[in-house]
């Protein structure tokens, strides 16, 4: 079958690789109809090492369930399932408790022997744990939107819900990427009335606008923490979802969040430090967050998707073919594309 | 009157001062009647720059009004009253909150024209809002573990409440300091039945396990790490009550949370940043808690002090008076003592 494999930063091509069989009896294989590339494939694809044997590529997909081993009772061949961006049993004390990012028995996609969810079809391990049955057809127009709940849409979900936002919390989001639009409606979904989104791309920060977000703030650094101070009459606000992951905007996150408020981020951190000393102590401020356990979430937030009473798919401004995969990558890298669906 | 001056590190002295007076209407003056010196003191008695003026210090103390303004209705000449370590007004949006250290109109005890807590009389602004009536006798035996609730006792719940300890949570506590065998006993009071203690003086360790630790750990670093790890079958527990605030301790905190878990921190912050990465954004990690606010949290522990069920008044293993004050500060500091009670 055909696969994603990246070679090194800017390098990344679509190659024949061995299609997927059952190993284990908790597996199942399933024929992706839908993925698409991440923000955080953009970190390798601007620098990865030259590698020999190549990384396979792409964590978000749903798909066919093509083989079913005999473990897992609850999938039949031809069911149309969704997987979130890790594979977790979804019954160890971590599982139970939220946070099957952090299973005992899981792991990513692409690793250690399991296929990537870039390509046309994918071994599932823990398939029971990790699949989620999606009542709709195969040529559903809610794939898009279905899709997001592999990541995207439950990591803006997670910012805002590590950070506390409830109808009464005013909400900074920083980034204006497919997650910082996310998490913007993801706020507005949990009832934020006041959502300010940090970004300086107007074509986004518009379908933030549309996602929920009252304000936008174009500015950035010491000028981004002014603004946004202003507009809160010197506070700032209560929840600050950092969706970016750089050392910048975690910074301007500790800056902008009220006292007694938190940072929700979901970037993943390209920073080693954050600043957390004696100011912040005095204010107390929480840090929290960090990867989406995205299977907690979806049962949640399946049905908002199903009634369509919220469009996370909006994010995907361009679909493409295998063969567009690598210039995927590029016009997302160059800021040409917001985020890319593949559709093999 | 007399009260302490720091002029510089390890010079206290006891002066005489102007007694003070009222000069708002919101205000009110109390007469010292048990007072004591905090860890946090020792941090300028160790490094504070050499001072012509001095600084006034203390900010526990409770003791019976002797003077009370025309906008404070809830007091009357003669009632035994606590202080909070800082005044607030307790009526503003963060007080409401439950954040009486961020008060709109609230400040700090030994600054700007307020009196410190070690001296014989304090004049408290905002005292409708600061103060808290002690329903007990000024004889009362119960003076030390009332005393806690000014400072040291609610700092170890506070760092107890924000890492979300419950009787599901395992916790390591580091630090036993006064605040440390506070949170131990805060911990133990919210239910925390696995609670492991990081200290090396056996003597405080000692009292530590008598307010409900389980388990001591005197190893530091890396080789602390690995115990409270092995302890917890490699998992690290998830509550970690940071009660130091050194850079060791803070990297100690983060390194032995259990994944998804919560660093609450009321060391006051000697670092300015914490390593905050990527390991730490898989795992889920929080960092939260910072300078208590004690007054949230008086009327809800009060009880348990009057009814005996808590005795955090035995982190008090010395009662001096103010001839002695500088002689306990280098108690504290050497480690003679571990908190010291001040009887004017």
């Amino acid at each position: 079958m055909l696969a994603t494999i990246m070679y090194g930063a800017g390098d990344v091509r679509m190659e024949t690789v061995p299609d997927p069989v059952l190993r284990q009896p908790t597996d199942a294989v399933v024929r992706v109809v839908a993925s698409c590339i991440c923000g955080s494939d953009l970190w390798p694809f601007g620098s990865m090492p030259r590698s020999e044997q190549g990384r396979r590529m792409g964590h978000e997909f749903l798909g066919v369930v093509e083989d079913v081993g005999t473990a897992v009772p609850g999938f039949q061949v031809g069911d149309l399932v969704l997987a979130p961006f890790v594979w977790a049993d979804n019954t160890c004390d971590f599982c139970r408790e939220g946070l099957q990012t952090s299973c005992r028995h899981g792991g990513g996609w692409g690793v250690d022997g399991v296929d990537g969810g870039q390509g046309e079809a994918v071994r599932v391990p823990q398939a029971q744990g990790t699949l989620v049955k999606l009542p709709v057809a195969v040529d559903s127009e809610l794939l898009p939107s279905l899709l997001t709940l592999s990541d995207v849409f439950c990591t803006g979900h997670h910012a805002a819900v590590s950070a506390g936002v409830n109808p009464r919390t005013t909400v900074t989001v920083i980034g204006d990427g497919a997650v910082g639009l996310c998490a913007v409606l993801a706020a507005r979904r949990l009832g934020a009335e006041r959502i300010i989104l940090a970004g300086r791309h107007k074509d986004r920060t518009d379908l933030g606008r549309e996602f929920g977000a009252t304000d936008v703030v174009a500015e950035r650094g010491e000028e981004g923490v002014a603004a946004v101070r202003e507009l809160t009459g010197g506070d700032g606000t209560h929840a600050v979802l950092e969706c970016v992951g750089t050392q910048a905007a975690v910074d301007m996150a500790i800056d902008i969040v009220r006292d007694g408020g938190t940072v929700g981020r979901v970037g993943a951190a390209q920073y080693r430090q954050v600043p957390f000393g004696f100011d912040t102590f005095l204010r107390n401020i929480t840090i929290t967050g960090g990867v989406a356990p995205a299977r907690a979430y979806i049962e949640e937030l399946l049905p908002d998707v199903m009634e369509g009473n919220i469009e996370p798919g909006r994010v995907f401004d361009r679909t493409i073919g295998f063969e567009e995969v690598p210039a995927g990558y590029q016009a997302m890298a160059d800021r040409e594309s917001l985020k890319v669906l593949i559709r093999p």
